[in-house]
């Protein structure tokens, strides 16, 4: 090799050595604001607000400065000249690094914090309308955010080259196309509506459900939580159990802090709440050691995230082999017993279907309904398809169409999640292909580890979550969604494995 | 006016706000990092002190950067040219702005880095040498932070112009100078000798203190110090109460984190430390509501800071009329009674003299010995007079001298500190004059207030903690510290009212 090429292969090594000390700074301080996120919604009291807001706004303000640094350009064209000098973790993280910092220059910063400043206001007096079921004082503030949102997918739309919805998605799901998710939504819309109504008719033939009657001691219930995180492996050395009003994971991967609440009146919600933000945390402690402070170490996105989360909570949980090793156990912590406490009441309880009004309340069948009507709505919000204004009477006739129930009021309505006023479009659809994910994933892992039924029957987890381990979690984002789907279940991302688990469960 | 004139006093301006700018943002960042370290202390689960580590260092690193920009330095000038159009605090502002800025430029950041890497391998090693009480496995480490540290002293008093040791001093105490250290630990070495001799003879007249056995709930404790933080005027919306090995402070001025500990088999520990914790903590949140963001906003110095600390813990808690208000309700808390219960015994119990070896143990009369004796060998260090493997024969021999007593081993003798092994020359002697300072305060508010005694005696602390708000925290830095012992008690920081105060506690 000539001695200039070499010279050249040097630099650019050189170059994206620079780039992992730059980008480790960014991860230290990311994990900074997670902490000190967790640290808000956990411990912090009330007065703390404002000096917190200001905390995390510089946080993000420099963390902003240092990834649009007129250097990092330079050195991502240096590094990317010559990546045969890279190894295939080093080339995955350039990428993740260029990702980002395409994110994070394809939009005037007058743009962002325009949309920041929106975001803040618009969520605030989102609490307010709420609480007060009055839509029109929030109209001009979600206005504001649908509008200053579609500038920044129109901007990013023409950086990257792709349509505006997608640009946003990109965030959560990076690589993700609204062809795809037209695609897998249509298959579960094809799917869904005749296979909800004869759930709903076999479950009105079933026995009525007796709903267990607390209270239900808090201790107690923490106490529960903690030995089925430890039966499922959680690591307590490397992150920690506390309460916040919306449960959350959050956190850095060798320090994962976790949140769940409890309610005297009903133990499931603490209970499945807790063993969802597991399935996250999980994901989160098993991610590349070797990577901690890197872009390719992190989590692929919030599709995968979701999927661990929901693969504990939904297909792992919920199933009768996990429900005869864990109900003995639950009605032995409260002392509790009678008919709402056989087996069989209890697997009612927990794969209950039943259309309603609450997104977070819906059960796995009617869950992505609630998904795709807000995909829908946020597809043609961002277009300009739909007024803000007309949001109430479209989501009420939506709801009525797809899952047969008006809402009464806007609070159970258009006004009950925060992520349209918080500028988050694109975010929903994760939901529902983390469900999809979950079962493609959870079937695998029922056919390739032995005696996977009794191992679970028997409280023992180690081998499904090596597996998760092995399979999922170490990828990081060594690859896309799509290529660690490939690789641990023999196909991308697709419908057929929920259809079949959804067969399975409600319809045997 | 000239336009021209008036156009540099306008420059003038906008450089001050330019400079308020940039210190708002370096207060979040140290808000952020004292959240962060609080949650190391309370929080954190074990593995994640790598990252956390990672997270502080970032935030440092950047500060730094930040206050050393180089228009840093011209927008100081630019302020400094024409402080006529800056009002009093402003021009307060500025001082602490340059302050900072000077102690920042004063070093080389590569003997910055070097004195930080020192100062942390040093720390750890020190936790292993006390552990086994090896002190000449700590003499390579500890010479070397003292010589990084003689060289910082170096610069800054080449930049200061002012000597070594006042030139570290500095950053606890800026403005304070050995002179006036010398003079106060003088006064007090012909004091405290004789004094403590009389002292010890008195009580050994006295009847022998009963110590009050366990166990004592730990719940309860706790339940008490909140009860007493409460009655302080502690704000828990600003502020909260946790648990930590070491004992401390932090947070922010409107989320103020204090710690405290308990021990099952002594009360006095964790209620009078906590009475300490909360002394630092209303000072936090009474420092001046406007200028939270900046350098003026701040707490003066580590004298006034442990004054206000000193004075609830020794001044107010161990006084014969917060006694009669605290000791029925702890002896209720405990359900506790028989002669150990007693008021006079407990009283005498809380005002046990003893020379000891260990330094956080001491009462308020051996205390400022422990101090004055590190102050003599910090300043020999520093000087070279005292080679750092001569250290445990200088401590014992000043022990000897000063207290009587010998340390068995170096763990109980100069192993016992953390502050030289963390790089900390400087800090010991802001114990002792917090010390004379809180007495001073004291003494003040016993005149100045009506019926002071009997308020304390019905647990009535509200013109006490008003008047500490109005005379002492809401100047923050925008006075020196005897500018504002000056305005509060009439005179500067002196040793009469401490000698008066031990006077009439413990000789009346």
């Amino acid at each position: 090799m000539a001695d200039l090429e070499k010279s050249k292969i040097l630099t650019r090594r050189t170059a994206y050595l620079e780039l992992e000390k730059r980008f480790a700074r960014l991860s230290a301080l990311s994990g900074a604001s997670a902490i000190l996120h967790w640290d808000s919604a956990a411990m912090m009291p009330v007065g703390g607000s404002p000096a917190r807001a200001e905390q995390l706004a510089a946080l993000s303000v420099l963390s902003h400065e240092l990834l649009t640094q007129p250097e990092i350009a330079d050195l991502l064209d240096e590094a990317k000249e010559n990546t045969e000098a890279l190894d295939p973790w080093q080339s995955a993280n350039l990428l993740e690094m260029r990702n980002r910092w395409r994110h994070a220059t394809a939009v005037d910063p007058d743009l962002v914090e325009a949309h920041s400043h929106a975001t803040s206001l618009c969520e605030m007096q989102w609490r307010e309308a709420r609480a007060n079921n009055d839509f029109v004082s929030l109209v001009p503030a979600l206005e504001e955010v649908v509008n200053l949102t579609r500038s920044i997918a129109t901007a990013k739309s023409e950086r990257f080259g792709v349509a505006s919805y997608d640009a946003l998605l990109d965030e959560y799901e990076p690589g993700c196309s609204v062809t795809t998710i037209d695609r897998l939504f249509a298959e579960l819309e094809q799917f869904l509506p005749d296979f909800l109504a004869e759930v709903l008719e076999r479950q009105h033939h079933a026995p009525p459900v007796i709903v267990p009657v607390g209270p239900f001691d808090v201790a107690i219930q923490k106490q529960l939580g903690l030995e089925f995180m430890t039966a499922l492996g959680f690591d307590f050395n490397r992150g920690r159990l506390d309460i916040s009003h919306h449960p959350f994971t959050g956190g850095v991967p060798d320090d994962v802090r976790l949140t769940t609440r409890y309610t005297g009146d009903d133990f499931t919600q603490s209970l499945m709440g807790t063993m969802h933000e597991t399935g996250h945390a999980l994901y989160e402690q098993g991610l590349p050691k070797k990577w901690r402070s890197q872009p390719v170490g992190l989590a692929r996105g919030m599709a995968l995230h979701e999927s661990q989360s929901l693969l504990m909570e939904m297909q792992l949980s919920r199933g009768p082999d996990f429900l005869s090793f864990a109900l003995p156990r639950i009605k032995n912590a409260f002392k509790a017993d009678g008919p709402a406490w056989e087996v069989a009441n209890l697997e009612r309880l927990f794969l209950k279907v039943e259309p309603g009004l609450i997104r977070v309340d819906a059960d796995e069948v009617t869950y992505p309904l609630h998904v795709i009507l807000r995909y829908r709505l946020e597809k043609a919000l961002l277009a300009g398809d739909l007024p803000v204004a007309d949001l109430p009477a479209a989501w009420n006739s939506a709801m009525r169409a797809t899952l047969g129930v008006t809402p009464p009021n806007d609070k159970m309505g258009c006004l009950q999640d925060i992520h349209w006023p918080g500028g988050a479009v694109g975010y929903f659809p994760t939901y529902t292909m983390g469900a999809l994910a979950a079962a493609q994933i959870y079937r695998t892992t029922a056919v390739e580890i032995d005696d996977f039924e009794a191992k679970i029957r028997a409280g023992n987890f180690a081998d499904l979550i090596a597996w998760l381990r092995t399979h999922i979690h170490e990828y990081g984002s060594s690859l896309s969604t799509d290529g660690i789907l490939q690789a641990a279940t023999g196909k991308p991302l697709g419908v057929e494995d929920f259809k079949a688990h959804l067969r399975d469960r409600y319809l045997p």
